[in-house]
């Protein structure tokens, strides 16, 4: 577990900022009215996300989150933080291992594992965890332009 | 390319409905709405999505979608159409390859490549285009129940 938080701010970032081994961490809490929004945006209105009492008979026992909405704050956390802005993504890879809830607070960690220069490709690990449990795992691609 | 469209419906799919082959293609229109929401639910408000001045600086020449948005009508398929509900979704790998942009008909196709009745494993190929133009692919990864 990385314990270095990086606040990477607005400033666009270019491939001579980074290493491996730099990481950010971000934590985002998941309100109702972001389940809801989000449905409306996915056009994902399955009872397991909106419906309490369908969700309390399935193996979830309550609503959960769209898996995809801790995707979304993965991806703003790679746009805005680390590579940060002016980055393009390229690939993500995902596993879905826990479900989040109503008030559950996601924390995002990014760590930089390789860097190909020559082709501007920035690889990180992409970790969600709600407390200690990881929810959302896997790894993403990003292009990443030179100062030069 | 798949010709066949399957309108699944919402009623409850299981491993024993499904074979490989099986495929699903839907629509979705992306509005200058869209992404204004889904800035606000992940948090990524980066001007090449937000502001057409900024964009037009950029390599992209026009505001273009979140890609996660595309990966939020992906998702919304498989959870809504194929597998459908009932199925819990474990893993996804996502290549971007082109932008979407704002006017932009983003359709989902997805394909059954491959079931593994004992662990309840539905593999699909995953395509999003615009036009003739993929923009998002990759391969999921579903639990479906059995009716047993």
């Amino acid at each position: 577990m990385v314990e270095e938080t990086t606040d990477i701010g607005v400033a666009q970032r270019f491939l001579e900022d980074l290493a491996v081994g730099m990481s950010d961490r971000s934590s985002r809490a998941v309100a109702e009215n972001d389940i809801e929004r989000f449905a409306e945006v996915s056009g994902d209105h399955n009872p397991v996300h909106m419906d309490e009492e369908f969700a309390a008979q399935t193996q979830f026992g309550s609503r959960i989150a769209h898996g995809m909405l801790t995707v979304s704050f993965i991806s703003a956390a790679l746009a805005n933080r680390l590579p940060g802005p002016g980055c393009v993504y390229l690939n993500q890879s995902l596993s879905f291992r826990a479900p989040v809830r109503i008030g559950d607070t996601v924390t995002v960690e990014l760590v930089i594992t390789n860097i190909r220069a020559i082709r501007h490709r920035v690889t990180l690990s992409t970790v969600a965890r709600v407390g200690e449990t990881i929810v959302v795992d896997g790894e993403a691609v990003a292009f990443v332009p030179s100062r030069a």
